[in-house]
């Protein structure tokens, strides 16, 4: 089973990454860029067939680990 | 208009920020977790409304800025 996790930035917390790479952007002259929010992408392998079990887990992974959930957001998907 | 850009490691390049995120979900007890590779989630805001003209700016800002195509994919999508 593969899982995909996004992690954000919650909407209320700044995001000097973010900031900067909009600076960039535009000082390379791509002026139609407004704001920019950075972000975590995971994929994981899951050795799992029982899908509500691995969201569980899935969860406790993002509490405990991929996540800092006082600042971080985050969602996941599960396919096969 | 939003658009979100991807930003994954190529499959054949190594990836030790995964590895080590796969051997801490270990540690924790997470035994099922296989192979973990982690990428860049971007979020843009886009001050345009011509699609077209939005997906060539895109691959552009992509391509010089965003990923290091050596060994970096992306792609990207756009709502709105």
């Amino acid at each position: 089973m593969k899982a995909t996790v996004y992690v954000t930035i919650k909407q209320n917390v700044l995001d000097p990454q973010g900031s900067a790479v909009q600076g960039a952007l535009h000082s390379m002259g791509f002026d139609e860029v407004g704001k920019v929010r950075i972000g975590k992408y995971l994929e994981l392998d899951m050795n799992t067939t029982d899908r509500a079990a691995a969201e569980e887990r899935l969860k406790a992974m993002c509490e405990k680990l991929l996540a800092n959930t006082v600042i971080e957001d985050y969602r996941f998907e599960l396919e096969g």
